[in-house]
């Protein structure tokens, strides 16, 4: 079943910029609020993450909600506010695309393009971003198994873009104390079949603040070329997820314990 | 969380020319192949159906697949087919929508509009539908919980598109045995809470043609508005759903003993 | 895997006094509270069972709790009641066994032995009841798959004790709004592979007063041999499963339809 | 719902002979075979581990089989041999217990007894090793909760036994690539609320071989008090769990792992 011919295991790095994600013991850290909620906050955020330290802004600006009446993020505006903080804080950012027919607008804005865990197996979507030549980081369906999950990213390979960073968010299982199960040992072994970079996002894995700390512990010790955060200035404000953010403080000393890793290979690593 | 503004449990009933989409102990049963084949495959099957006796036909122009390299469906040319099947037929079609630009296309072929379980979350795709008057039949997500595909039907009734008809078609579970876990709980639970009429697939719902039947019968017991059940001329060499497909002769025992029901309304139900 | 040699699916029907359980179009339904409370109690609901119609009284005088400080059961003076029970009503008893060191008193109080959810795994509570001739109900684990299912079954039949209930009622999901999801599609799998009698148990298998009904009815739909149903005097008061638990009228409706079944096979069945 | 009243979350170190287990930066390893196939097996893999490094020996006497047709341990013999291994080895030794009725023998051989994930909702087995003083290794069950979990081991606590400790050994979910999924969030979360130490089994957590390592580096990462792992002498003629079993060369790469972390407390922990 597993028929990958364009993705068969050779490595491959993702670049953006001068960053290079998938090289060995060199993690990087996507940052930034759930959505962008105004153009200060978004701003503000982006400075305040590199003064600390971060390879990648993330902010949504289409939020998927399951009710048709919350929030839903800012749109196009949010766009234009995303684009402004990356340039303002000279850092590269990534947002979601939810619909081909935003694909060139969002890829005006965005140095890389997220494909969220709702959208895993929409492959008329999964084909137009293959089209491109621009990175495209591939959420984990939230119920999609390992293997739909390589052969999904087989489906943008397939049209020629290679430039895909594997996202792992968390499966839903019967567990309710946990937003989803972070499922780590996915880790190891998307990266060895497909050669993709995978990083894993600790928030939505979890759903609880308190966890995103030891989870990305757990996600760099098993071999993930990255984490990607929800860091918000104001997390009991915070207009979607605010559980699961944590603040900038939080944030310092993750990113202080990524470093750490890269200054010091001989580390459990 | 279930802000349900535009379906709040009022009774809706679909109706597609002369059917009506339900009333009370008058199932509907939607039938035909996974997906069109030929051009005299679907036909061939539509008037065999309708020879038994048949209220929509079904069958996918574009199959979503988990792998990019099996076959995806006669696409354009299948919708074509299927409504020539329907029109030779005299009965009604139903097919799947992937993508919001293809809308209008589907829409002039197929008199029901499916958005199938992986595209539950594609809010998008959603709201084109939802701006439409055509019936949409809205199957429920592998790993959607009963809230949200109520908040789905939201999506598009909030649009101003209430002729919905839901379909339950298995949830993803730890049970290996059948392709998915079929739910029929959710029946009587999604129908009173929006008013909206539920048929149930025993196709996808079970994987396994030997169970079609039984779960059919289970699925009327319990109040489901209609079946929609997978029909090959020769499941053996199907192209897709083989194993779950049945033959004219199991179909026709299904059609039997639905029409039993509506005949005689003191039995079971 | 599926290495059944004590049951191959020659079907066996199981003997307690008069009552049948197996034979087809002859459903048989088993009620009574979640556990004994008092004695009244007990003995009240049977007599009004009995007035109704009921082939067997249930009632738990063990209760597995989730909690050591929850009502765990009135242990042995629950026992006690329920016999006398079933003898002031004259009606056969069911209860659950949670050890093997309870086997002989159990074992003297009731007809059927009950194998709990948490204990289908219990390899040698299996093995102790596969030595007795007593009629064994053996509930499937609340995650246990079908084949999983059917070697504990073989546990009890490879030790001689072929007197096996099945009982259905539901397994664990991602799904929270139903307690478990009844999974249906078990009834006709496991009946062909071991032959024995399968019954579902619609209170535990959703949670909710409202399903019962309707599980009801689907369950014998699609070939259960009976029901297992949790009824309560005042549910609002029953000292455990009181929103699952139903009252006397309405059980009242399920025992006609389960009647209606019987006296008219040429209905659904 | 969580009435814990007797694990409150105090912290609590288990001891064994002068073994701590649930010191900061002190992880523990528990090692073995699945089960004692032999006195000469059990002894060499003994001898062969205290070499390279280990805490406590594991190794199955009856192990919980899905087919009662299936290796089903050396029982009795196979205690024997265990605690003869572990005295030649000078190494305490766990092993499961299947029913209170061998608690005493059991005690007699092991310094730890170990509840089997099948068990865990074995009330009446957990009473009974609430009332020893024996340190109890208590397996998180296939499908439980965490609060499931943290209340079977306040079952455990509210007899008067705390010493306590939890093992995550991965849970049921729709994935089948790996044998079950190893929900490492459950790690910090379980040790915040009962103040127990929490130890991982990543070999039943995955079920594959090259898993182990990477899950052990996880484990630890996120706070585990140590780890439980499967290690054959030739794991490809293993009577059972041969596929996730590890070589002693694998085994001891994961020691040496261990050993850094407790060296040098300033790395990523």
């Amino acid at each position: 079943m597993l028929n990958n011919k364009a993705l068969n295991g050779e490595k491959i790095i993702v670049n953006i910029r001068d960053i290079k994600i998938g090289i060995d013991n060199r993690p990087i850290i996507i940052a930034g609020p759930c959505s962008v909620e105004s153009k200060n906050q978004i701003i503000e955020t982006a400075l305040s993450l590199k003064e600390i330290g971060v390879d990648i802004l993330r902010g949504g600006a289409f939020k998927p909600r399951t009710s048709p009446y919350a929030f839903q993020g800012l749109g196009y505006k949010g766009l234009e506010y995303l684009k402004q903080a990356g340039e303002a804080a000279g850092i590269p950012v990534v947002t979601e695309l939810m619909t081909e027919n935003d694909l060139n607008i969002v890829s005006d804005c965005a140095d890389i393009i997220q494909i969220g865990s709702r959208n895993m197996y929409n492959y008329p979507l999964l084909e137009a971003v293959g089209e491109i030549n621009k990175p495209v980081l591939l959420k984990r369906g939230m119920s999609a198994s390992i293997l739909e999950w390589i052969m999904a990213a087989e489906y943008i390979a397939a049209r020629g873009n290679k430039n895909i960073i594997l996202c792992e968010r968390g499966i839903r299982t019967f567990e309710t104390y946990t937003r989803n199960t972070l499922d780590l040992s996915a880790v190891p072994i998307v990266k060895k079949k497909t050669g993709l970079p995978v990083v894993v996002d600790p928030s939505h894995g979890t759903g609880i603040r308190e966890l995103v700390n030891p989870m990305s512990r757990a996600a760099l010790a098993c071999g993930a070329d990255g984490l990607m955060i929800e860091v918000h200035l104001d997390p009991q404000n915070a207009l979607c997820d605010g559980q699961q953010s944590i603040t900038l403080d939080e944030y310092k000393s993750i990113y202080e314990m990524k470093r750490k890793i890269i200054i010091s290979p001989t580390s459990i690593h």
